[in-house]
């Protein structure tokens, strides 16, 4: 099955000359949900996997999905002010100016093998921070998934040193 | 397994006077997530349900993992301006004005046999502009669940004549 077939390209959202990959043509097609879920899951089953942290919104989706099929904890990395608890903050670049994502301190323990979802990898930035959280709290990042990649934008770079899984790319924004 | 004891409750969040019910611990918890999803399974595996439709961004949680095991596609519900095609958009009221939220018009299909799920019932606003959306894409709502009831809010009058399911309930803001 090709995943990609499953990909609705939107031209010019949210804006001018960006090409928007949405899945969610993808996740309302049962067949696709699962064969997704099913080449991440596959991938990491065998990780000794403890914790799933997910990044908010769209990786709360797989994120949930691979933590109850691994048995694993689902932790939830999100906007600031949005966890009531205490939290470890991390900023990262936008393309103008910063912005920040938050974790709970007690979401993971020192030991803890962590991996990391979100629904796509462009720069990096979000998964950069993100991995900083998971490590300032103890825990070890053994796998890093994305839905898809955009592989014209350097953004792997930003995760060297770690296993990074996509299931789908783009070359180009046609 | 009394899923309750995995909530934390925290006083005077997100504003004075709240008692916010964090679910962040229960996710976290391998056997406190999954005997979660498995009660919210079981009550709706035989009901022919063809969409989960998940409400940004907690409900997105569940949603997911219930879609996936009910091998049905997954449809997001989310705040104005996400969604990237043709969407339906519902307004509703809140305590000083009033939100909307939005779904892909293509998202459910008449005669889709639907679950809604979100984490939380209070005040019903939010799930009743959920079901104006899911009917007005002509499906059938055939169940909705919440993983918490605040019970002493009358959410649950808006949402007479359908199924409703909730896993823990709080009685008072203690």
């Amino acid at each position: 099955m090709d995943l990609k077939k499953s990909i609705r390209s939107i031209k010019d959202f949210p804006k001018t000359g960006i090409m928007f990959r949405d899945i969610t043509t993808l996740l309302q097609d049962p067949v696709a949900l699962n064969h997704a879920a099913d080449l991440l899951y596959d991938k990491v089953k065998d990780l000794g996997i403890t914790k799933v942290v997910g990044i908010e919104s769209r990786g709360f989706i797989f994120g949930g999905i691979l933590a109850s099929r691994l048995n694993a904890g689902f932790v939830l990395i999100r906007k600031p002010g949005k966890l009531p608890s205490k939290t470890y903050s991390e900023s990262y670049t936008l393309e103008y100016g910063t912005d920040s994502i938050e974790m709970h301190v007690d979401a993971i323990k020192k030991g803890d093998k962590v991996l990391l979802h979100d629904d796509l990898l462009a720069t990096g930035g979000t998964a950069a921070a993100a991995i900083k959280l998971i490590e300032k709290a103890g825990g070890e990042v053994v796998s890093i998934q994305f839905l898809i990649e955009l592989t014209f934008i350097p953004g792997r770079s930003k995760l060297t040193g770690y296993n990074v899984d996509t299931l789908i790319s783009y070359d180009d924004e046609n």
